[in-house]
């Protein structure tokens, strides 16, 4: 089976864990066998290699999350990144392009895009098989999963079939409706629209030269900047006639605010913290090294990061854009390719940020014109490269750096430092790459 | 007038504010006329010299305080320190032998002694000032303060006065009551016991000579240890016939726990907060450095420090101390003398911390016997020595201190350093103190 991920765009509606860098998929919430918390990500990429073991599994996503996705995922996904935002369509393509071109995987086989965040069980991996194997029978275009509604939701789109088989072509969609169409929806049948889709490479790549004129992947990308925004639904589906629905009946949630992410935890404390025997629904996420104390709430959701502190009614908890909107948007706390790090104070001329790298890992080699650094090394061993210079490093270590000053450090063991930077204007994007020279 | 101010020990009932070390009455919680906050301590000392500038105010304290009073107060401020915890008698008679034999006051004068955690007015501060005068003339050898109840309060000890004039004899004392019994003793006229009484120096002298063989202050302080715990109340209250009450009924408040304290606030909001239109009756103090985010709650104090992060019903607020009992005790933020540190981060084998020493402040200069240090000055100019060797610093120099290494640092200016401590035993103790050699 062919599998692209779509890793939506960054958001805050699970502030402090998400923020502009971090997408609400690569927040470790949900508890392993072996004790450990793992990400959406990580548990739809375990569940899909659970359902089957040689899928090829490509995750399409922004640069931005390139970082995040081999911190959590490895080196040997695959990633499709779109280098600007263009919306579906021009995304789904450039996957189905880079399976083709990049993987060499046959047009004639087909693919299921699907989106990176519900919260399922294995079954539904199992069906996104089924409909991967129904788009191979090339009877539809399309193959979408149908997910019986349990409430009338307002949230989704829905599907209305012709028939109420396991399988059937699909007669209309529907857009988001009120409460009350809702409920006249599920009396004709209808099923919500979870964004799960299957067809053949060649299909959608005839669609993408029909409206593109480029030669192959390498192509696309390099002129992805200058595509219209179009979206999937309307560039394909909404055009397509030949398109069938799948129904699938088991659990499936879209964790996309505080309130749906907290009932799909089985804890209600993750991190440091204690509530006393008059809490009730009270769920506390906690990322500092500090204990929350929670006393006399109910239903009420509190989450702490180095990036600020949230205290919520759960209900309304899925107001908080536009009161975080309004935050600083200084990210304080990143998961890189090569480790992460935490900003641990902020003054009006310096920055104290702890750095942790990966063992076998290094940054790029890079300088900054407006700032010098002292690092500070707590523990771990490896090296850094000075202007050209190699030397070993242990803990308790100084290296100083003036600005124009080229440096990298390169993790043998898990490698924590301090980072002090010092200069009037710090900035992330003071930084210049080079390759290393040894 | 003479004011002892009791400054009594620390507490956990304001955790995170208040921890082993900082005790509630340093908290910066009162909005002054120019937009800064004053701690309780620095609003009855101020409150003291505006209704008296002439007033002695010396401060009966521990030693763990010392550096917080001269932090918030200034040099000038007379201390009375407690070298060991031996109950209100020593306590007492240690500070009236300091006004005597240190700040050479005539042991005919009076003193008043007050408790230095009372909310109240300015008023308040005039009737101590009555106390005093009614002491000087020597009539009774007590002269206690008696508040006037505003309700049946379980929480307080009772004074029964001879008669309801604005100073009478007292009748008799009674322990705290239950609220039935509390309701008979103001239909009787008594009065709160708010702990606040005046007395001749020599009256105290005398109590301490019949119960404590000494010379001096000096004797007394060098015998401190060696003293029995004996409250003031079984001493001397219980057992002197010549006390008389004068009331007062002006605002009176023990700010003890989260809710008596957040309805002396006049904000809702100290540090940075937000809070959606759909709060009611919330509380946000916040010491870090991040926002907080409130929304949908009712009734709520929310407070956040480098110690921890405390949400709490404004009821239940009062029952938090067994839970705060059982989290670590490492101090994470601390006031002293010369300015004040910040816990950044905490390791298996290091610790980082920011400190701040105030202009013309330094740290003793001492050594540790299993830690090496590194500074890293982030902003301000002064001068380190180590070892004896001085050198001027300035932002981004770097100083290494091996462990056994003598070293301090001194402030010309605001100084910010990150320290980074790093050994297999990082402990406050692990300190050696020094006389400077230049």
């Amino acid at each position: 089976m062919n599998i692209v991920l779509l890793s939506g765009g960054s958001g805050k509606r699970l502030w402090p864990l998400s923020n502009d860098i971090r997408s609400k998929q690569f927040i470790k919430i949900f508890k392993t066998e072996d004790g450990t918390y793992e990400s959406m990500v990580q548990r739809v990429y375990r569940q899909i290699k659970g359902v089957d073991p040689d899928a090829t599994v490509t995750i399409a996503t922004s640069k931005t999350q390139v970082s995040s996705i081999h911190n959590q995922l490895g080196e040997n996904v695959g990633i499709s990144v779109e280098p600007y935002r263009r919306d579906t369509f021009p995304a789904i393509a450039l996957a189905t392009a880079y399976l083709v071109d990049v993987m060499k995987v046959s047009p004639e086989e087909s693919v299921v895009v699907c989106p990176v965040d519900p919260y399922v069980n294995d079954d539904y991996f199992s069906a996104v098989k089924d409909l991967s194997k129904e788009a191979d029978k090339g009877e539809a275009n399309l193959v979408l999963m149908g997910i019986e509604p349990t409430y009338p939701s307002e949230k989704y789109g829905y599907i209305i079939p012709v028939s109420a088989d396991a399988t059937s072509k699909v007669k209309e969609f529907k857009e988001k409706p009120t409460k009350e169409v809702a409920e006249e929806y599920i009396k004709e049948g209808a099923l919500w629209n979870g964004g799960v889709f299957a067809y053949k490479l060649k299909y959608v790549l005839s669609k993408a030269h029909e409206l593109i004129d480029f030669d192959d992947y390498y192509d696309l990308f390099s002129k992805y900047e200058t595509l219209n925004k179009i979206s999937f639904d309307y560039a394909v589906v909404e055009k397509e006639n030949n398109i069938k629905v799948m129904r699938f009946n088991g659990e499936w949630k879209d964790l996309g605010t505080w309130n749906t992410l907290t009932e799909a935890m089985e804890e209600n404390v993750i991190g440091k913290g204690v509530m006393n025997e008059t809490c009730s629904d009270v769920h506390i996420l906690n990322e500092m090294d500090v204990p929350i104390l929670a006393m006399g709430l109910h239903d009420v959701v509190i989450s702490a990061s180095p990036d600020g502190i949230l205290v919520s009614d759960k209900e309304q908890s899925s107001y908080i854009k536009p009161f975080v909107d309004k935050f600083d948007e200084h990210i304080m706390f990143a998961e890189k390719s090569w480790g992460s790090y935490k900003v641990m104070d902020v003054e009006n001329e310096s920055m104290t940020i702890k750095v942790t790298l990966n063992p076998g890992h290094k940054m790029n080699y890079h300088s900054h014109k407006n700032r010098n650094e002292v690092w500070v090394v707590l523990s771990g061993c490896g090296s850094t490269i000075v202007d050209g210079y190699t030397q070993n490093i242990k803990a308790g270590d100084v290296i100083t750096m003036n600005a124009g000053c080229r440096h990298t450090v390169i993790a043998e063991s898990e490698l924590k430092l301090v980072e002090v930077q010092l200069g009037k204007e710090i900035t992330a994007d003071d930084k210049e790459k080079f390759d290393i020279e040894y």
